[in-house]
C-alpha cells in the first residue's frame, strides 16, 4: 500500500529561514570565542575595554566568527585553533567598523549611538589599531603560516577596497562592475577569508579550501546587496539602523545604481543632486523610495543577491551532507531572506 | 723617542654627532628596503601610493628600518629577513603618523601638509590600515614566528599607549613616571621591536635579544624626550616642524611637566589655562618658552635624555667592538646631539 506523503506546496516558503541551524552547531564553540573576545579586549587603559564593548556587545549576529568555526566542523578539524582565529576575525570586523564610521562621519551603528560619538574619532581610530594588533597576535599564536597569509592578505584588501570606495565615491555613474569589485573589498572578502581558514587548519585539500573561500565570498556579497537593500526598504528594527542612512550620507549603492541607470534624466539630476552634491531636503528620502519602487531597484538588488546566494551554496556541492553543510546552506538562506 | 700626539680637548665636543655611521654602514640594504616599501605602497587604488608616498618620501631619517639593519649586522645575520623585517616597521611607523595626524588634528608633518589636510582624514585613517597591513604581510613572508610576535606585540602596545595617552591628556599635573609609561608605549616600544628583531633574525641567545631590545627601548625614550625639548627650543629647520606645535597643540610633554612641578601656584594656572582649557592667546608661547627656562626645563629634559642614552650604550657592552657597534653607539650620540 502506498503511503500517500501530505504535500504542501508553501511549506518551503513559509519556514522562516534562521540561523538557528549554525547558532546550535557552534554554540559550545562561541561560548569560548565570547569569552576570548571579552579577555583579549581587557586592558589597564580602561578606554579600551570601554570603546570595545560598547560596540562588541552591541548584538551583531557575530556571523563572521560563526562562519569560522563552522567550516571548520565542516572540515573535521578537531583543534583548539579555531577559536582564536574566529575571535580574531570580529576584531577584523569591529576594528573596521570603528575605523569605518570614522571615515563616514556615522552617528549610529547598530541602533547605538556610534563610539566615536561617545568617546571621540581619536579613539575609534586607535581602539581600532588596538583591536587589529590584538587580531593578529591571537592569529600568530595559532601558528598556522597560511592562516596568517589568508587573513592577513584580507586586511590589506579590506583597506584597499575601502580607498576604492572613498576615492570612487559620489559617482552616482558607478558600474555595477565596479560597485560589485568594491563590496567584495570592503565586505566579501573578510566572509572569504573566514571561511577559509576552516579547512585550511583541518588540513582539507585545496579544493575544499578553495570552495569553502568562495562559499564566503558569494556569501558576503549577497549579504551586503541585501544590507543595501535594506537601508531603503527594510524595517529598521531587524537591522537597528535607520531607514535612508545611505541616503541621508550619500552612499551609492546597488539599488540607487539602477534606479539611476534605468531612470530618466530628470530623475538623475536628483539622483546627481542628492548623493553627488550632498542637497538632501524635506521629501527627497520619500521621492528617492519611490523611484526606487518605480524601476524595481530594491527587488532587482536583492535577485542579484540571491544568484550570489545560489553561486555561495553550489559551492558546498562536493561536501558531503550532514549538520555543518546543512548549517551553511541555511545561513545563505537567511541572510537573503532579512529583505523580505 | 716618543711621539706627542696633538691633544685637542675640545675635539670630542668639536666633532658634530651624526649618522653617517649607521648610514654607511646599512647603505646597501637600505637601497633594497626603500625599493620595496615603494613597490608595496603599490596599488590600483592610486590614492593609496598618493597618500603613502607623500609622507613617506618627505624625508623622514628612516631611523628606524636602518636599526632593525644594523642589529641584524651586529648578530652576524646574513639572510634577506631583514630587509622585508625593516620595511615593516617603517610601514607601521608610517600608519602610527597617518593616524596620530587624524587623532591629534595636526594641520603639518615633517614641515608638509600632513596627508590629511590633502586628502581628508579618511584616506588617512585607510591608507594607515592598509599599510598595517601590508607590514604584516612582509613579517609573514619571513617566516620567523618569534620576529611576528614580538611585531605584533608592539603594534597592540602602541596602539594602547595612544589611547592612554589619550584617556590622560590635559593633565598638566601627570607625573613624570606616568609620562614616561606613555612615550614607552607610542615611541620607545617601536625603537625596542625594531632592534629585538635583528638579533632574533640571527639567531642569537636571549641575553643579545634583551641587550638590543634595551639598546632599542633607551634609545627610543631618550629620541622622543629630545624631541619634546627641541619643540620649544630647536632650530625649526632642524625637525621640519614649527616651535610650538606641542604648545598649541595642547600637548603635555616633559618640559612643561617639569616646568609646572617648579613652578609658583600662578605659573600652574598659565599652564592650565594654556593646556588644559586650551585658550592659547599672543604672547602666551613666548611667556612659557621664558617659564621653561627659568626653570631650566629644557635643559633638564635633556639631561634625562642624556641618562636614557647612556643606558641604551651600555646595553650593547656585550658585543664586540666593530663597526656595526661603533654605528649603534654614536646614533645614540646623534639623535641627543639634535637637542644642541
Amino acid at each position: 500500500m502506498a503511503v500517500v506523503l501530505p504535500f504542501d506546496p508553501a511549506a518551503d516558503i513559509a519556514a522562516e529561514p534562521s540561523l538557528e541551524g549554525i547558532v546550535s552547531l557552534v554554540r559550545s564553540d562561541m561560548d569560548r570565542v565570547n569569552a576570548l573576545i571579552l579577555s583579549r579586549t581587557g586592558s589597564d587603559v580602561t578606554m579600551i575595554p570601554e570603546v570595545a564593548t560598547h560596540l562588541i556587545s552591541s548584538g551583531g549576529k557575530r556571523l563572521r566568527p560563526m562562519l569560522t568555526l563552522a567550516t571548520a566542523d565542516l572540515s573535521g578539524y578537531r583543534g583548539e585553533g579555531d577559536i582564536k582565529l574566529a575571535a580574531s576575525v570580529e576584531f577584523m570586523h569591529t576594528a573596521t567598523l570603528l575605523h569605518d564610521d570614522v571615515v563616514d562621519d556615522s552617528e549610529m551603528r547598530r541602533g547605538k549611538l556610534a563610539a566615536r560619538m561617545l568617546w571621540g574619532n581619536e579613539a575609534s581610530v586607535l581602539v581600532g589599531d588596538f583591536l587589529l594588533g590584538q587580531a593578529f597576535r591571537m592569529m600568530i599564536e595559532v601558528g598556522s603560516m597560511q592562516a596568517l597569509d589568508i587573513l592577513s592578505s584580507a586586511a590589506v584588501v579590506i583597506a584597499e577596497g575601502e580607498v576604492a570606495q572613498l576615492a570612487a565615491a559620489k559617482n552616482t555613474a558607478t558600474s555595477e562592475d565596479e560597485y560589485l569589485a568594491v563590496i567584495r573589498g570592503k565586505t566579501a572578502e573578510l566572509f572569504a577569508a573566514a571561511c577559509e581558514v576552516g579547512p585550511v587548519l583541518g588540513n582539507r585539500p585545496k579544493t575544499e579550501q578553495a570552495a569553502c573561500r568562495s562559499y564566503g565570498m558569494n556569501l558576503g556579497i549577497a549579504f551586503q546587496l541585501i544590507d543595501d537593500a535594506l537601508d531603503y526598504g527594510g524595517s529598521g528594527a531587524k537591522l537597528g539602523k535607520n531607514v535612508g542612512d545611505d541616503f541621508r550620507e550619500g552612499k551609492i549603492t546597488l539599488p540607487v545604481l539602477l534606479a539611476f541607470r534605468r531612470g530618466t534624466e530628470e530623475e538623475r539630476s536628483f539622483w546627481r543632486r542628492c548623493l553627488e552634491q550632498g542637497e538632501v531636503g524635506e521629501g527627497d528620502l520619500e521621492h528617492a523610495m519611490e523611484l526606487l519602487a518605480a524601476h524595481q531597484s530594491i527587488a532587482a538588488t536583492v535577485e542579484r543577491a540571491r544568484h550570489y546566494g545560489a553561486i555561495a551554496k553550489d559551492a558546498l556541492g562536493l561536501f558531503p551532507d550532514g549538520p555543518a553543510k546543512q548549517a551553511l546552506l541555511d545561513t545563505v538562506e537567511f541572510c537573503i531572506s532579512r529583505a523580505r
